[in-house]
């Protein structure tokens, strides 16, 4: 079984040393959080983390989620696991206090997100999806649906579920059949079918919140006629308590790659008492609240992924002894593998992308509290629109990645890695539903080109280019080399932006053909943008913590000299247009 | 399930019209193949694989192989389609006919072990190292041996297996303890524990010849003390037929990612009978002849399931539809995926890849003939350098693309490539395996640089450089942009091997950590080159079979302005060197 230590001193040091952020900083209600408090939870977090939630991973794996006379049964220990996991407050981390919760900023949560990414992700999604209709519930639901719902959700007593995907429908919802059909009460009766539910049943909480789109039966066809709905398994009685079964039912469960700990359902609605969140039509805005912020969570759930691939791959080339090194002094017998250049170099791809990521993720948790909580409207928005550019970024980058660092770390494990015994394969699959759920990784690409780089609110990877080479004016030697190839790379991703832009004006399938190699370049250099950053504390602070910034230094150093020049190859190639692909006729 | 149709068309292509291969029809055996002999052979066996194997996928999958009292259950199926398999002769194939084998060239063998990945990578490893045990026996055994055990492995009653790793030693097979010690009658007795044996035991065939590499008791240490025993399961009496148990029994079997049908085992010998083939202290020698056919066969795996994948892929993307193209004609609705630019860019990708692999697999097929059955010596030993060469750019170039494909065919297939009912996600849990055994990719890549490029006979890599050259000087103004893209890549490739072959001399970190990247270059340059010769054939004899030409000319105008441009990304980011990695403390 892979094991498991928190990265809480690099957490930390991202919390403390990075706070540098003018507008994050002026957000009112986070100038209480201290340095003290985030190491505390963060200590706490990881005990939980290392100590009861990480053996839920294989058992999860070896003794998937079952459905038996309609009910889903979750793996063996997650009941035990949940109820201390809520009991100690887990699931009300980043929530309002006026509900229940302990209001930590994204700053905090997320590093908690990549811990339990890291240690289960199958055991991370009954309460990830609450995290997300908590959040959709409290953004556009009256306050007698809040004040109903929300404290048992925040509470972990009650769990929240997307229901988007219907059978032929899951990138496209305009297609989407189910039916909401108003009562005289004001309530609807939704029938229909959904499928690939996250969590859509389980036997961990008293009652499950499932957010629903469907039509009402007046609404106009496609995007237009959608809106969403609060569907409970149970309903609620007036004083908060439960009441009859709702018209919810588990159809089957899927069978899968990965996540097997994780109840993937096919639910089936049949009159099913539903409320209105939110405007008639207006469903799928109220949607993308929870689905953006969703998207980013994914993206950490690759991070944590490729961390604890990383750390096991490490210990293994620590312990493995297999040929001679190169310059090895033995005599006879072998070395240990970590001796050996081309593992070196492995590892410290991995770890060179890993800390990039999280780096990033820190700034875009920054960006995404001034964007909800800032006193500035103006200062919202922007840092609004930097956060819908960056997440289908973060999105596709952290999963793709997670994908070739599990990959490597299978590598490194040799044939071991292949077998069940090490528990190197299940990363692998886990992390492969990634790059697919809450929008594919292709649809994220799409989402950027053509939705986030110019908005209502204008040229928006203009100014985050501006501001990348605003903050990349840093007169220092000891920058000189990774200033240089930042410029470098940004100039790439320029022309790479003119490029685009234009096509999605001129001629969409260039764009269209071009879009994830688009993704990748703007990945690339984002990443380099965190760790310049990084590196500018590292440099500064040098003498307080030499062997920490020294380490960052040369990790960053391997991220400038052998990760970010592969921006370069996207352009060159996604710039070829696409006239001979269109024309392809496929037999 | 998957549905497969086997690329005969295709394969017919290579046969014919890339058959002008002076040495290759030099060689006497062949001259009476014919083109109507290899096709019945290749419907027949289209046949066999689209109809009986390929269902034994999914069984296999889901009904692993079990062992029960000591004795490896194959899943269900097996046993019945393994009969009718050896009853139509298909482990004859290759072998010679006077063992019984229909004496087939690697160019029509090979396409067979393609079609057989594609239907049951796990069927198939149970035939598979037969023909491997086959060739090693028949090449360094004496008559008497031959003649015993051949007859009944071409017959497949028989099968063989490759016994290298052991606990300790994976790669680093001088760390080997099994023991072989003389009796007074000539023969050995083996003791030691071998792991990760495909097909040690299973309940096909009647006997098993297990191929050990073991130290005999007065050899030295390390690799120049290792010899090559043929241990069966069963003795055999001098008439050939089965007598008693031989001290060879299975330990447990593997519980793998992926191939589940196959037994992967480990094996306990103790005292057990062998007799050592070729010279005492060269059995890595010998048992190489093995592994180097084995190590190509293992390429084309990749190549097989990386054509099932994509064939799977675009009857999907005919069939779904999700979104509205960029050039849509509809006013309602959603188009086929097809008509979107991004995933007809995937297609591409796959078919670009899997007809320019199967193109270079079949010259190196051809290759492989030439070196083992030219009249010239010094013809055989110039083909045999470029299959030595050649050899593990297949293995990791196919097995890694393999990844790359089967992992695109799960994101055109959105979420349910990722459940099990689409079978999908078991192509790239099967594939998983190729990049890793037979020797990891880096094993291979650091194979290539330090001893491959060149070698006792020469500077292999500059004859393979110039050769290519030399076939790039097409004065065609059709082929024009072809051949120009590919001479600018084998300038790419020429400078890369001057830098890595002084490396190689000088600095052998910096040669380890660029060994990845030189493959990487050398393969994609390779599967260029095996483009070029398709397009000449493409260009000359187009107006015979229009449709089919334009395909191919189109699938590979894809390949030169989309695949071959990353091996100059490879190139930039190898040679910034390795003592930054080097001095790297991982703490």
């Amino acid at each position: 079984m892979p094991t498991y230590i928190a990265p809480v001193e690099d957490m930390m040091f991202l919390f403390e040393k990075l706070k540098n952020n003018k507008h994050y900083n002026e957000i009112e209600k986070y100038k209480e959080v201290s340095s003290e408090l985030v190491k505390n939870i963060l200590e706490e977090a990881a005990k939980i983390n290392q100590n009861i939630i990480l053996p839920l991973a294989k058992s999860g794996d070896e003794n998937p989620t079952v459905l038996e006379n309609g009910v889903v049964r979750t793996p063996p220990g997650y009941k035990e696991a949940y109820t201390k996991y809520i009991e100690d407050g887990w699931t009300s981390l980043s929530c309002d206090p006026k509900y229940g919760g302990q209001g930590m900023p994204k700053t905090v949560s997320a590093f908690f997100d990549e811990m339990l990414s890291s240690a289960s992700l199958s055991f991370k999604l009954y309460s990830e999806l609450s995290i997300g209709a908590y959040n959709c519930i409290s953004h556009h639901a009256t306050d007698d649906i809040k004040n109903k719902y929300l404290p048992k959700m925040v509470e972990g007593k009650w769990s929240g579920t997307m229901c988007l995907t219907e059978p032929v429908c899951g990138t496209d919802l305009g297609l989407l059949k189910t039916k909401a059909t108003e009562q005289s009460d004001g309530t609807y009766k939704l029938s229909g079918q959904k499928i690939f539910i996250t969590s859509g049943d389980q036997d961990l909480t008293e009652n499950i919140v499932h957010l629903v789109i469907a039509r009402a039966s007046d609404s106009p066809n496609g995007t237009k006629g959608i809106s969403l709905f609060l569907v409970p398994k149970f309903l609620v009685k007036d004083d908060g308590s439960i009441g009859s079964r709702n018209g919810v039912s588990t159809g089957s469960i899927e069978n899968k790659m990965g996540i097997k700990g994780s109840a993937t359902c096919v639910l089936n609605f049949d009159d099913a008492v539903g409320y209105m969140i939110g405007p008639k039509n207006k469903g799928l805005n109220a949607m993308f609240t929870m689905m953006n912020l969703e998207r980013i969570v994914v993206g950490i759930q690759g991070l944590g992924i490729s961390e604890i691939a990383y750390q096991n791959s490490l210990n293994y080339a620590k312990e493995r002894k297999q040929g001679k090194a190169n310059n090895s002094k033995l005599s006879d017998g072998a070395d240990f593998i970590l001796e050996h250049a081309d593992i070196k170099k492995s590892l410290l791809n991995m770890k060179s992308i890993i800390e990039g990521e999280r780096a990033l993720c820190f700034w875009l948790s920054q960006q995404t509290e001034v964007s909800l909580n800032h006193q500035d409207k103006k200062v919202r928005q922007e840092a609004s629109d930097f956060v819908s550019l960056m997440t289908p970024v973060v999105k596709t980058m952290f999963t793709d990645m997670g994908m070739e660092i599990t990959s490597e770390a299978m590598q490194v494990h040799g044939g071991y890695g292949y077998t069940k015994d090490q528990g190197i394969e299940q990363l692998y699959r886990d992390n492969r539903i990634t790059p697919i759920y809450e929008g594919t990784n292709s649809i994220q690409a799409a989402d950027l080109v053509f939705r986030k780089l110019v908005n209502k609110n204008g040229d928006i990877i203009k100014k985050y280019l501006d501001m990348m080479k605003n903050d990349c004016k840093i007169e220092n030697d000891n920058m000189k080399f990774f200033v240089k190839e930042l410029d470098y790379h940004i100039k790439i991703l320029s022309n790479f932006t003119d490029w685009i832009k234009e096509k999605v004006q001129k001629s969409k399938d260039d764009a269209s053909a071009a879009c994830n190699d688009y993704l990748k370049t703007l990945g690339f250099v984002s990443i380099a943008y965190a760790w310049v950053k990084v590196l500018e504390v590292s440099f500064k602070d040098y003498n307080n913590n030499k062997n920490f910034y020294e380490d960052k230094i040369q990790t960053a150093n391997f991220y400038f000299k052998r990760v970010l020049p592969r921006a370069e190859s996207h352009f060159k190639i996604a710039t070829t247009g696409s006239d001979y692909i269109m024309k392809f006729k496929f037999i």
